[in-house]
């Protein structure tokens, strides 16, 4: 097995690898080695610890996109302004290693100026989303840590506005005084009503924050709703601050199923139809796309 | 030295007491021996550990208010509901010791059925606070870990409501992405516009707080400014959720000096003149007050 050329994904927990053929993936690997634990001379280091196998004789290329490209990653890949294509050919950042069988790229993330805003990695979700659905006008939503909404249009990023969606939760789950009442589990109900109540009065979150802790200790709210609820009160204000990005737009979602299951149930509730498309394969077509540009004359 | 009685504020993390003779305090001392990091068997040791010295042949009354009332706290003294006079002579729960020299009384929290809320420790610097002022009648703001806004009336807490204000600043500014950008000073400027912004559209929280990190790296935001702008922004929300409480109304703030100082400025820009109580004190003289409560027949 050789390789046409190798993708990754390198993110800051994360390292994501794929040894890519002709008809798609051949294999796959992953480490925890990701850009956050890493010093500049680690990463040449981890990525050969995972592809090294996939390597034969002739050099092959490597397509890396995320945070591995950040000024504290293994070389620092310049945001580019929007408005503008989500990948672009001459702007492939090559990286130099000591394996001469190694001709990596790192594709650069995307910058906004006002309202400021940075992403790195999403950008190739992007490329590969619009690889995928061909012509697409309309709303990318990349939920996650660092939830993202994508304007598109002509095949550029025309704007985007980043949400703390994912991090909150974690961090409010995890550590907070909430802690002590999250369940593991779901509760359809909950989340409903949480959603429903940050978006009619977003103002009021911070007091329906602590509120969560108070049901769980006087009216005994189940663990599992208290999780739920939350969720719903935090995407619920990330909804109402996208509004001008959904709001009667065609609005494709690209994240973690049970994820992107949860945001179109919530812009249901808004009365949005939403399209689903698979994360990885976004990442694995956008990279393609970055190395079809390479290949170009 | 011998008091005339002992006061206790113990929390989750910290545990301080007080020597108190006719004329006030007569010594005090403190120990990390919060209420999270106790067995409940633990708790005498560690009370006698700080108190022992103070302590003769007879007993002394201990007077104590916080978590030390919750249900892993050393005795549980049940919420009363508002509302209520915020100590009550009936409600302030015995606990039994091995040292019999120890009469230790806990003060209870309050809770209110909707929108569900508790509080405990907090009603101690309620009853301090209308001690010290006499006849108030208005708006008593606690900022801290977790603000509450409680409205008084002819003695008693009305209603209340807390926000997890101090809790989301010392995750976002220590835990999330934003604390690669955050630094120990203050910018007023800065504290000026996130509050401005987040008090006039508080529906854009979710997207404003990752503009944070976006300004730090594309705009050279200083780290001083970006945990002032912060800091302005979860204020922001908070005064635009609790505006029924504030707006039009007398206010009198009882907390940590510079982090009134803070709420002072922030309701000050609404054209609010505020009051500021010590905390210490208020504590002190709700406890005080509570041991009147004992003496009288």
């Amino acid at each position: 097995m050789k390789p046409d050329w190798i993708a990754v994904d390198w993110g800051t927990s994360n390292l994501r690898v794929w040894a890519m053929g002709p008809e798609g993936v051949l294999a796959e690997a992953s480490s925890e080695a990701g850009m956050g634990s890493l010093q500049r001379d680690e990463f040449e280091p981890a990525l050969l610890k995972l592809i090294g196998g996939w390597l034969g004789e002739g050099g092959v290329p490597v397509l890396a996109c995320g945070m591995v490209g950040a000024r504290q990653g293994w070389a620092e890949a310049p945001y580019r302004a929007v408005p503008c294509a989500p990948v672009a050919k001459g702007e492939l950042i090559p990286v130099l290693t000591h394996d001469p069988r190694l001709k990596v790229r790192i594709v650069p993330g995307l910058k906004q100026a006002s309202p400021a805003d940075v992403m790195r990695g999403e950008e190739v979700q992007i490329a590969g989303a619009l690889s995928l659905l061909r012509d697409f006008d309309g709303i990318l939503c990349l939920p996650g840590t660092h939830s993202k909404w994508a304007h598109i249009s002509a095949g550029e990023v025309v704007s985007f506005q980043t949400f703390m969606t994912g991090e909150m939760f974690a961090l409010l789950a995890g550590q907070s005084v909430l802690r002590h009442g999250i369940g593991a589990g779901w509760d359809d109900t909950a989340f409903d009503s949480g959603l429903s109540d940050a978006l009619s009065r977003p103002e009021k979150i911070a007091a329906r924050l602590f509120s969560l802790r108070a049901e769980g200790l006087l009216n005994a709210m189940s663990p599992d709703s208290t999780r739920a609820r939350l969720s719903g009160l935090l995407i619920g204000i990330e909804l109402a601050a996208a509004k001008p990005y959904w709001l009667g737009q065609r609005v494709v979602l690209i994240g973690a199923p049970k994820l992107s299951a949860h945001y179109a149930r919530a812009l249901g509730a808004q009365g949005l139809k939403t399209e689903t498309l698979d994360v990885t394969a976004c990442t694995l077509s956008g990279l393609a796309t970055a190395r079809g540009l390479l290949q170009k004359v």
